[in-house]
């Protein structure tokens, strides 16, 4: 589970030991909550509950026109690689943000990106952790990042080596037609980190906050999970919801009704299923 | 100018006039737009308006579950292609549709796509006219369109051989990291048949009627117009943009700024420039 399913009901807290009493292992989470209760208090509060942090949201975003500005987002981005270090994360999720501002060239920022993503990922293999480069949709093109395919995300780990890898969230690319191709590339790499699951609704009313719980929409989502487990991927799902509607419902039904999902739909997969 | 950009205030009479006062030269129709005056008034309005009619939109959706529905999408999209074929258009834009009622299988709507594209093709090879793939926003995957990149646009018109195009609308396409490559594969198969622009605003509120004016949003409409030109490309420039903010201003108002921003963004372009 992903604490951004559930960050307009639960803190760090309540959102552990909801998934305690699931008795969920692992759960993935955002700086910012674990900030309210301070690392220390987060690490106590995890391990109390029985559970593991995996992917840790996020470092970035990173690009910005201004050099003063940048620097500033630099040094936030080593902090929270740090933070997810600290609390002993499996990797932190990296974050581009949009283009700088008053910047129209994609081309620039992607290039800035890999710079800044091989600058990070030096301290990151020092710190210990893994960066994930997670592919966000197309529609959040310039606004919210500058990677949107699993193509694009696999050339930059190519680029960049050991230390990063990918995390599959089928909301972003579940579209792509070269997807099964890439998941197959990046499983062969061994650099899949992740795999985050919710749902294309028909219609979608806004192009951050309208997913869907899993089988409500019209993703492939069995097909892309039998992709993944080919590929060789024996990590968790994990559901990641951002939604106004699932936000406003009781969160504790959220979960249980998510964990439903997961079962009916992922059946027969790994052993890691809904932890 | 492509009438949808003006849909909520003109029919094809007043649309057709209106850009005939602004001498252009080209505009893009929409079959139920001819359909309202009939195609041989259609056909002599534009002609003593000094017009031609370059995209006709269009021949689509063809995708469906039940034979029976989809015999009426095929016959449908037929005669679609008759009638630009009769009107004199430059190309007929295909349109897939989404998912057929009930499936989740993109791979297989994909597959169908081409098959029934190769019928429709050799239709439009008899009728004279050329068929445009025009990959749609991957946000619209699903529910509008199964075919999101210039890429797999590319790959289609490879497998269909002469007589197929592609459309290379910026909107749908300027997020992706592989658009120059594309555009010049696409160039070098001399395959371009239409531009169109408009922009993406940050932040986008409706994923179909969103589209922002020339300039207003975050595409590098320029850079991507000169990847057009150095492809070869020198046909016109086709303002498309399905807005509520622009359908509810003054139509006149909305084509002069449009050819306005035309101008400015793209000068020293081809001759073809807001034609």
């Amino acid at each position: 589970m992903n604490a951004a399913t559930f960050r307009k009901a639960w803190g760090l807290e309540a959102f552990a030991s909801a998934c305690a009493r699931r008795r969920l292992k692992r759960i993935s989470v955002w700086g910012d909550q674990i900030e309210q209760v301070g690392v220390r208090a987060a690490k106590r509060l995890l391990r109390d509950a029985g559970l593991s942090p995996f992917g840790y949201n996020r470092a970035g975003p990173v690009l910005a026109a201004d050099p003063g500005r940048r620097r500033t987002l630099f040094a936030a981005a080593m902090n929270e690689i740090d933070r997810a270090a600290e609390i002993g994360a499996d990797h932190v999720l990296l974050f581009t943000g949009g283009l700088p501002e008053g910047s129209k060239d994609l081309n620039a920022a992607r290039r800035d990106t890999v710079e800044i993503f091989q600058q990070l990922l030096e301290h990151a293999r020092n710190a210990g952790i893994a960066l994930a480069v997670e592919p966000l949709h197309p529609m959040l093109c310039g606004d919210r990042s500058c990677i949107h395919t699993l193509s694009h995300a696999n050339d930059i780990c190519d680029t960049l080596g050991p230390g990063i890898g990918i995390v599959v969230d089928v909301y972003h690319v579940w579209w792509d037609e070269r997807i099964e191709a890439d998941i197959k590339r990046a499983g062969a790499a061994n650099r899949i980190l992740g795999f985050h699951v919710s749902d294309w609704l028909v219609p979608t009313k806004h192009v951050l906050t309208d997913r869907g719980l899993m089988g409500d929409g019209i993703i492939d989502l069995n097909g892309i999970w039998k992709q993944l487990l080919a590929a060789g991927y024996d990590g968790p799902i994990e559901v990641e919801i951002f939604s106004e509607h699932w936000w406003a419902q009781d969160p504790d039904d959220v979960l249980d009704l998510a964990l439903e999902r997961c079962r009916s739909l992922f059946d027969g997969g790994s052993g890691g299923v809904a932890n």
